[in-house]
């Protein structure tokens, strides 16, 4: 904290989430610094003007903005689709890149990615995945490395969302790349992160070495049969046996009535932890003509909102002060591959084993 | 449970909790047998014949009842001005007792009935407070014996009622001693037996020893201004100071939305318990527009409903074996004193000392 | 109630299940009688003498039983391998006959016994799946038939035993079926009763309907690895899908540090249930040196003790009355199979499918 | 969030309490910037260098701080018995001031100092009750002027400190004017907010309107006898009875085994809502051989962390946009009369009651 210097930072994508992120770089981040933000929309144009720092300046595209401000870093929360070219983009222009989960919805995507980060060594690149952020999985993550749950074997965990009749995300369901890449996919990092202890979060040639020994999905449709066109569901169920016999049970789905349920329960041989077992949105509880109940968050942000504050300190602390970011991308990579090959499961109904190489057998 | 010998009862009142139990005796305590019950209402007669074993004689006053069948006890639950003369009857005519709380509204009369009983010590009597029967406050009990609590100090408790608009109980109120006689009662004994060790539960002339200090209350009617005109309140606070220096605060009212929700704080130097925090009407947890909820058991009949079965299981096995009754008279009449001066308390606004002697000061 | 006559009972086995069976038959279940006791160990008949109504007649088996005592009922609580021979022997002597689960750990001996029952559809028969009879479950029932949850789709269920260091279970395990016929059945046949509404409790020709569409197992062990030999596991997940795009996910384990902790999430478009989410033992909270905490349930025994005697005392209506039994043997047959087909996915690591005749297809 | 201007504040007292207030104006702020801190302890110095951003200045009393360096307002979080001076320093200096609660432990005082803030129109002043700024909390104030909770009647409201075997708090207890005026004063502020919508955070003379009844008190000390020589107690009850007829039961303690635990009952007669029922530390929920469990917050800190942040940022906003700040120095004097009254009635065992001119009548 002793140090004046702070990260530059542009943000690109103005979406809900951008503009959260902006926001927390302009006035929740100490050591970072929003210089600039990237959008084509005129009404984000105009977000910008009346929410933000009247220093901060708005730019069409990505390219236009490293001309006009000079940034340190640059914070992705485009379209899933855009991840990997404004990444390698960023890259190029020497800046360092903190990116919305996932890397791509394709695995090939992600691995020329992370090829392409691997020349910039002097550039930090991380996905904000999120949950690793959050004090609660942190304090798991500590129980774990202290040996208070034995040996952890086992993961149930949930990415349960609010059911909303206007369907919104079906409109983003075709580049979102389907349950398992899109929800999933934090249940798949978690688990690495709590049942892989020794191959999790290092770069030394993890990419190929077999973590996973087969996968299997399945699910089904109850809100949203429309999804069944694009071969995805609104529920899905999704096992993960993993080479050192440890195993992800991970159910997904788009439907529950009381709000944004994510819940991670995990086992260990002296004791078993759950987060979120209750999603309260505060700290009141009421008793009424419905019995005694809680209020649930109603979306993963209300759940994850400091979160993406801290993940956005701690990427700045990194850059700054040199240290490796606490997420690499190798484990971005490794959940992707995990949950291409669970929905690959759900639409030939069978398990997908992987080879030797650390990479699924997809027939 | 090697003997066939089983002890014979006549139930007096068929109430809606008479009711209830005249059925346990007759279906669901092994050791007891519904030998008659009493009830001068036609509709109580047409009950007992539909409801109750083929064999079972009903009477119209507990006289006849004596006269006309073979019983070793008998169980009252009649209205509360009755239980002190059939009490007292019933001893007489050499049965043993189980009584409902309280022996009275009044102390001089439960003083009588005391003083009644100790002519016939070959006789059981006892006044059933059902949360002595209660599986989780016998946890209590026995985890405050084996010290678990270290030194406890302070009871907070709660007997709250579901607000019942048809005002049901308003028309027992005239006769029913108050709220704090009529509710509280049963958090004072409970507080009697985790705070007083030494003293509660035995009969060594007790009734003299001073055990408490003094008392206070205070209260509001929020629903039921009707119940003013009787000096009586729909929620009222009491608080007694013991002689040993420990502390009950009780809150008894007759205004929840959710159902009947009575709980219990114990305060130890080590830990603290409490007992039905959520009054749960069974195991199960919904999750709907309504947040996170569980059902609420809606009167103390639910909540209690097994105890009042353990009670009459241990009266029966009380007297079959010779043993003393779990509740002895004087608790049962200490009981009655605490709440009458907390009444008096309410009514005049001050405090209720007590004096040496044990009894209050009313002034 | 109105009756005086009871069913007349023998209880087959002694052990410790079978102990508290014929105590709830000798004392708790009003319409129920205990009339013999069926078990060779010499310890069997001395417990019998000193805690059993002095009357009951002890066996060494069944046919001397059936020959020296007159009953019109067997409760079977003998070894699994048992069940389905005394069965048999039963029904052919006239009796009706109460087993606990399963049937038998083989389907076709499970098929065999069905058969031999439809030739005395005069006399009842059940297997005692015990939750069937909690009143947590049955409520989720009544939600269910009367739409509150909407269309349930999927049961997430675990039935997670305290971890027994002495090993205890390992014993019975060579005998037991396995993890997914010894406790996931439980699971199977709740899981069959929330989302099969048409065809469960049925007996129309059910047994040749296709019903299941795919099941998949996996597991591990943590803790008994001696059970590798027996191609069993200590942690074993399942998944079924049902013919009707219903979803099963169950787990069972028998190594959890903090008691028997068995719940049971079901998901329906308009909400999501869950059963026993806190296997609390009572309903008291303590907050001490360790947190706030509660006390969980040993075992299934203080989870499901009153199921057990509900579910003596309607078979006993079911048989006085000539009413049907609340759970089929085709529905028990239907558990049976879907066990054993997990059991065999988690020996394949492949997926096991059904055919049209409703059976597994094994390969 | 469009101004660039910050509001500039000097830190007075660099406490435990007082670093996290320097730490939150340095960095969690946005609008508030930290210009320098005032503490003569070397101490202090040492961690402000080291902790503080290089700029901030460091003085060893208010009058050097003042003519040093150029602030708009002070925030007070020294000793108890300096907020009153302080804040009349600062005043005169043309100083907003934002204090730690109390005003002043002595209600004399208190008054002057909300005479002296009256001749500052111009310049806001705000006693920082945290629990005020407390999201659940603030959610319950909505609630109520919602009409979602009906008509509040009664706050039954614990703040419960974790025990500190080293006694800490002891050493101060002889200047923070004992439990009721040290802690129960958050609860009965509260009580304020939710108990009399009218009159609270208003300043229309209300300081002499007669807001309460009668107060009575009552306490012991179960593990520091020590403070029984200060006529303190480390358990202490307070009953508070409003002039509308509303009531709140607080009590106040030092000896909880697992954190601190404060809890706010608020009832209504529509709804009752409880408060931080659980005091939980986090999200997580340990099941282990001691239960099922959470951990809880250990100090008041780690509850209302966020709070404090918001208080500032609140004051901020309040001052920089010339807005009424949140709370009124007439109810945070009104907190410490009622606080008063409530000591004076533990040490006499008597109720006092407040006269038609809103005083305690002292006997």
């Amino acid at each position: 904290m002793t140090t004046p210097r702070k990260l530059r930072y542009a943000v690109l994508g103005l979406g809900r989430m951008g503009q959260r992120h902006a926001l927390n770089v302009a006035f929740k981040t100490p050591r970072a610094e929003l210089i600039s933000v990237v959008d084509p929309r005129p009404i984000s144009s105009e977000w910008a003007s009346t929410s933000l720092p009247p220093s901060t300046k708005v730019f069409q595209d990505l390219k236009s903005c490293l001309e006009g401000s000079d940034v340190d870093a640059v914070l992705i929360s485009t379209e899933t689709a855009t991840h990997a070219p404004l990444t390698i983009q960023a890259l190029n222009a020497g800046k360092h890149v903190l990116l919305e989960k996932p890397i791509s919805i394709d695995v090939e995507t992600s691995r020329q990615v992370v090829h392409e980060a691997e020349k910039f060594p002097e550039l930090k690149v991380m996905v904000g995945f999120s949950r690793r952020f959050d004090e609660s999985y942190r304090e798991v993550k500590r129980m774990i490395e202290e040996g208070i749950l034995g040996q952890t074997h086992l993961v149930k965990s949930a990415t349960n969302d609010q059911y909303d009749p206007s369907g919104f995300f079906v409109k983003f369901a075709t580049s979102s790349g389907g349950i398992f890449v899109d929800c999933a996919i934090h249940d798949i990092d978690l688990a690495r992160w709590f049942l892989l202890p020794q191959s999790a979060s290092t770069t030394d040639g993890m990419v190929n070495k077999k973590q996973v020994r087969k996968v299997y999905a399945l699910g089904h449709n109850v809100r949203h049969p429309e999804l069944s066109r694009l071969d995805d569901v609104d529920n899905g169920i999704g096992i993960v046996e993993f080479e050192n016999d440890t195993i992800l049970v991970v159910h997904a789905n788009r439907t529950m009535s009381h709000g944004h349920d994510c819940f991670t329960e995990v086992f260990g041989t002296e004791s078993k932890v759950i987060v979120n077992g209750n999603p309260t949105l505060n700290r009141i509880e009421i008793r009424d003509s419905h019995g005694v109940r809680t209020e649930s968050t109603p979306t993963y942000y209300e759940r994850f909102k400091d979160a993406f504050v801290t993940e956005v300190n701690e990427f700045t602390d990194a850059v700054l002060e040199g240290k490796p970011v606490p997420i690499t991308l190798l484990d971005s990579l490794e959940a992707v591959k995990v949950a291409s090959a669970l929905q690959h499961s759900y639409k030939t109904g069978q398990p997908v084993f992987f080879g030797d190489d650390g990479e699924a057998i997809l027939t």
